[in-house]
């Protein structure tokens, strides 16, 4: 790391960063410009190592040199990782659409949702059994006989299945009963959860949460990994910004500044970042154009009767509509859907 | 609600509005304008019911006319609401101090920073024992063992404690330990936390999120009452903006606008809505000003060499000079200091 | 609009609003709930009307119900409009790139970038010649030697220009001398500089501010519509959000919500808006994937000696691989590359 | 300015660092951790500079150790500087309140709040009379009508004025007929502007643009004192955040911020911070109690009929209140209020 030493710093306080230094077994390299002192840490760049030297009085500035995150990073593992989901990969040159309601609402539902996306060729299926809601008041989902009968319906069709769950009370529930856990944008730096998700042995879809840096997000993936778990899909959502004609802002640029320093695969919600349904298709356009390596979407067999997220849900008709726009552009990748 | 029709709208897409009303139980009032058709729904306005209409095709834009929280409401409520913990009441017309280090390191700091604050006349004493690091190389806190010190650190000399719960696991060693029960920022729309944290039987300090809006707030606060705790003190802790030479932004308006909004207490945290150690006490003192009922505030015996948020923990002579200040403060306002 | 009452509100507070909207020839249509009362007001729904509704002290809120801008929507005029550029076509089903330099620098480099962006098959050079910079210190453009070197290097190789201007002092040279005007991002509300600028008869550029709202884009190009200049092309060039590892945030999805509300013709820029050069091939891809009429972008012979933007701007070599994969793309959207 | 070089740089790429660290004259320091390369580049640290480095492609990362500004820093000039408005002094341990209605409307609305505000004690009247609107179709003052009964109301009453310029083309009557003049938050990188305002001899009020940073409002100053004027008062009115509950964001911590960086006095306005009157009083309370030196405000005879910003003025009896309220906390400052 690069320390700054406020003007009129001298000696005496080059004097006490070296003895830090020191104390945390680093070494230091002292530059004096005109104005300002600048000293180079050599060594350790964590968290803990610089707030340690932040919070010396004479310390202006602390830049970070290293990246934050290690197990998570190019500079680790060099080669692009896929994550394997039974005979389903993620990564690997192809495009996954995961798909299906925000809620399991009933067995009729499900049923339908599935035999529809899988006669698409869809493989993964999404549906939610626990749902984190903002207001109590809102629909709070099936709990454990959502996650039965989101399995059954992908089990009667050769499917794949990713669900979010929402506290450690549940997290044996979910992934004793789906194929991928997710965690949720609002969990997202919940690390009391993400740690136990991590020794869960599932696949994990990891969505950044809504005020949440790249880097915060490498970090979130950095504990996933850091717990011996490195199936890890990360999924970019949209962020919370001061426009609101949009539900949150797709933070597009983030997929490919992901895979430059990542090697984790990353797909891109178009649902919740746009919150709405008109937008759905030219953004997940955008997103496999992006370089991205899925996108998990809302499809509901009759959305004005949704009882969440109806506004950002496709209906069938338009869910193949995204199918038929997907693939003739994924020619221009050499990608392929699955 | 009111229910605005998409241009080009007419009888048919008014009957349709009128039928999901119907079917939910709610009633219409048809405007029409020279262009737009809207209409008035009386009745419900829960998130629930909004997104049916916001699901049909032929509507532009549903916006809520009531509060979407009822229990922690003035319109509920009137009075300002005291949280009374143990002989220390929050609200009320005081303004109380919390105080503390982030984390508690060890006995010797943890006892010493209780001397010396029980004597600058603070009653309630923050540190935290399970820390939520963004970093999985950060310190992560003592745990249970951290509990105990703290507990010890305030019994003996007679002072309230408050300390953060970061999941379900730890809760039942939280609230058996702790006198106030604390929500973190990144748990600040955890809801099975906040389910769970609701019926502990503890009052419950309730930070904003740093992505989230007021309303919000007083959603994840709603969560609470709902499930029968109205001990809640509600702390404003600063907002993610564009902004990085603080680290957070403190929203000082929230604090009014809340109480406009809500009976419960409201406190600010300016150490973690500034990460600056040299703006606490200016922040402080606006704080008190615009009206709030207290602040938490961190506080190190060393701050150069603690362990996490080092860089924005007041040392003790910094403290003395808080209270000074916020004394002098104080009197204009006919509150008395806690 | 629509004017909710506050709590407590009865006949009295209703006769206010009524007498309000009898003074500026609107009518009004009274619904009331059980908890609120509600006001339809026929008419009219421009700012200054809404704000004399919301002064009102028993009003809590009022709802616009029709969009503010009325030339430049698509109610207005609902076939999409090109922007002809002597004989070049900005919409149109064509995807135009323009490019080059952020600023002109000397003769020999615009001549290069001319001799370079011509074979490529770009027919609108871009350079700056006034430059809006943040610092007083940093270059500021060559200012009309520029605006004629600019012209001199487009006419050679029969190219059109498109340059900013920064203030009104200047606008007579940048309008007589460029074939399309830019009003840049820092101006996107500077209304005084708009409205002359709507009537110096060329087409403009309108890019949007990085802290202004879609509708507020819209409101800006409704100045210029306002002042009898339809020649508007809209360019989202990223907005500021929390995010630090891009300059701004690309909003992607403003391009297909810009293009439901309005038919003038958008671009955008991905270089200002992620202020990475390695990340302007993947989003002008995205770019293209969503929608958009084309993209301005910059490049520059040298990059590494470049006087500002150097961070940001394409070398030839990139730009050509550029190029390359925009065309293998355009095929999937049966456009026109221009 | 510190250079950080990407992962497998080596002696070829320190050599490009110091050839252009050589052609642009400043020397370099090399530091060699275990990971990375750490370049100390010696000397100019501005933009220009910056940029040069950036572009290298073996750069990663270039971090300014020095402030970009420096004629409006502390480490220049020391002590606070005071603006002195004919027999008024803004600064120097006063608290100035600046108040007067949004837009002058006509003589009689002028002439009635000059009256009251002098009679309150008010030396510093405000009122707009060329508007910055949002929209083509709202009020958009008076123009020089507006200037020259602003001028005749204030000589009236021996007050002075503080008023917006908008453009280039106004400036001379603004500067001929107001006292102070004011660049809004719209115009805040409007630099063309800010230049010829610089020179017009009149003490400038400048506020900070909803979209700017601190360090960028403070360049914005640097170009004012740059061209020889140092009579600059800052004013914070507000950030644009996610937070849509106020108009804007408050961000008090700006003020504590900017006094520890310069030495310019700095104001704020709660009017434009907020966009809601029932905020003003409190929030004038913290901005006192945080060390601003003075408040502009909203004030208007029957805001109800106000044509612009009539939702954050206050009526004259909540003027006399919040006068109240600052006397009682001026004295907690040792300020005198002007």
């Amino acid at each position: 790391m690069v320390v700054i030493l406020r003007n009129g710093s001298g000696d005496e306080e080059i004097e006490k960063v070296e003895a830090l230094s020191s104390r945390l077994g680093l070494s230091c390299h002292i530059s004096k410009g005109a104005e300002k002192i600048v000293v180079g840490i050599i060594g350790d760049d964590r968290y803990t190592s610089v707030e340690r030297f932040e919070a010396l009085e004479c310390v202006e500035q602390v830049v970070r040199v290293l990246k934050p995150f290690k197990l998570v990073s190019r500079e680790f593992h060099g080669e692009d990782l896929n994550v394997e989901v039974g005979d389903v990969s993620i990564g690997n040159g192809k495009f996954a659409v995961m798909a299906g309601p925000c809620a399991v609402e009933d067995r009729s539902m499900i049923e339908e949702s599935a035999a529809f996306l899988s006669e698409m060729g869809v493989r993964i299926i999404r549906g939610g059994a626990y749902k984190p809601r903002t207001s109590p008041y809102s629909f709070q989902g099936l709990g454990r006989k959502g996650l039965e009968l989101l399995r059954e319906a992908a089990d009667r069709y050769g499917m794949k299945t990713v669900t979010e769950v929402t506290g450690e009370a549940t997290l044996e529930a979910v992934s004793s009963l789906s194929d991928i856990v997710q965690i949720g944008a609002r969990n997202a730096q919940n690390f009391q959860l993400i740690q136990r998700v991590a020794s869960c042995g599932k696949p994990v879809l990891l969505k950044r949460g809504f005020m949440n840096t790249v880097e915060e997000l490498l970090l979130s993936a950095e504990y996933i990994a850091y717990g011996g778990n490195m199936s890890i899909i990360l999924c970019e959502r949209g962020i919370r910004t001061f426009e609101t004609s949009t539900r949150n802002t797709l933070d597009i640029s983030a997929i490919p500044l992901i895979k430059m320093q990542s090697p984790l695969p990353i797909i891109a919600d178009p649902s919740h970042a746009s919150g709405r349904r008109d937008l759905i298709i030219p953004l997940s356009r955008a997103i496999l154009a992006v370089g991205a390596d899925g996108i998990e979407v809302e499809v509901h067999p009759r959305p004005e009767s949704a009882l969440s997220d109806s506004k950002q849900s496709l209906n069938f008709r338009e869910f193949e509509r995204l199918m038929q726009e997907l693939k003739s552009l994924v020619d221009t990748r050499e990608l392929v859907l699955t």
